[in-house]
């Protein structure tokens, strides 16, 4: 069992990242923005100024400070992101420079498999002003079985009631080449051999490029595409989504806060347990 | 008639360009290029190597070392691409720096408009050896009628008999946003307001990305897919190319060359007058 259980609150030293204007349209077109959401995708249309999704948090926290590299060595094929969480403290600006520090939170043992949650705050470089925070857990399979926590299993609840918005996108065929432009080059979410060997037909969607498309439907619903209104939004990743899915995001608002979860065409839940607080 | 007919001849400064896997990357996905096509979208996947696309001769010139500075000011919103040539000494490798000079070749007076015709060449910024020259021909409308020379009118003649290949591509709906971060930002392609200015009821499809999906064509059909066969290309663009716009190349092989036209799905052609060398 080559992950260390011992792992947790080891902490990452400071490390800065720097996004760009550019960085930030790659990622808008990567998670499905087009020519109806110009201020996402071009920085020079007129009257339209550029802005950040708010899910670039992601990106823009440069994979949490690297505390990951603490649990010790594991194949890669065997990962799969299992959740995500942002919370933001303010919008994004269009570039910057954050330092961020990430710390193993917790890792449990699932039996079949371990999973490893991490979290990370991001500060702005220059005046050290809290920028966003970031919450991640992975499964990585055939990993469990060391006899260890299992951990918490209840999430968001979902209400057995209509919901109080939808919103529909259709992944393209092919983003995946472009999403793992932004970051991720997991071979998992491109190359058809490596998704073999970890069991799946076909590549899969990089989980944070649903969680993208999810949380546009998120800030064009509830936040009126105003990214300033977006505050914090936490998911579970439950099924694999292929390249070419349909995504419905269905949303129940409470107050300043709603939970979510997004589907597929096949009617499965891809997202579960999610919540979003805007405002 | 603010463009300088005397600039003919005007020489840039050497300027440097580089790039990067990622430019490739990017690049290719943003000419059509996706997950069957892997050699050209992913660097990591098992048993390809990563390649680059022949077309990518118009980035990683890095417009032509600025030579077209020299022609004076005008109205960018009145400038449409005309014709598109590449001539590649060897296959362009993942990641590079070049050295490039570019002139202005030719001002032609169309009347209606000016043609300028600019033509640069780039050479291994380490090894001074050749790498690739590009000759682009642009009109600007309104900037014509000062009595300067029309120019030539004739180019590679289309036969008038059954293509011997036939390759078709269909542009996403929005290619744009993803093939502008190549470079050309010109609000032309993705800003419905300067399209309308520019008299486009809609954004229309960078030129030079519909030259980029007529080039994959021409590699798969003409090459094996063998960027180190692709010798040369050049090709007019005759009428403007809409997002979601279905594009079909049609190849007329004659030895180690052929002509070839790019059409869309209105019977229009798009491209015209091609010709390809490989071998």
């Amino acid at each position: 069992m080559p992950i260390n259980p011992d792992a947790v609150g080891a902490e990452s030293e400071p490390v800065e990242h720097s996004w760009t204007s550019k960085d930030a349209l790659l990622y808008a077109v990567g998670v499905g923005a087009g020519t109806d959401e110009l201020a996402f995708t071009t920085e020079n249309s007129k009257g339209i100024e550029q802005r950040v999704l708010p899910t670039f948090a992601v990106i823009a926290g440069g994979a949490g400070g690297g505390a990951f590299s603490k649990i010790g060595e594991f194949n890669w094929a065997m990962l799969v992101h299992g959740e995500q969480a942002i919370r933001l403290h303010g919008e994004i600006p269009v570039e910057g420079t954050v330092r961020t520090v990430g710390r193993i939170a917790a890792i449990y043992d699932k039996g079949s498999g371990a999973v490893i949650v991490t979290e990370s705050d991001s500060v702005d470089a220059k005046t050290g002003a809290p920028r966003f925070s970031s919450r991640s857990a992975v499964f990585i399979r055939g990993e469990g079985g060391w006899g260890g926590d299992r951990g918490p299993s209840a999430g968001n609840i979902i209400p057995d009631k209509k919901a109080d918005h939808v919103v529909t996108y259709t992944t393209r065929e092919d983003p995946a080449p472009t999403s793992r432009l932004s970051g991720d080059r997991n071979p998992l979410h491109s190359d058809p051999a490596f998704a073999a060997m970890a069991g799946f037909d076909r590549p899969i969607l990089h989980g944070l490029c649903s969680y993208g498309f999810t949380g546009r439907a998120l800030l064009h619903a509830l936040c009126e595409s105003d990214p300033s209104k977006f505050k914090a939004m936490e998911g579970r990743f439950s099924k694999p989504v292929f390249p070419g899915d349909t995504l419905t995001v269905s949303m129940w608002v409470d107050g300043d806060a709603a939970v979510f979860r997004t589907e597929t065409q096949r009617g499965e839940v891809v997202i579960d347990n999610g919540r979003v607080e805007f405002g």
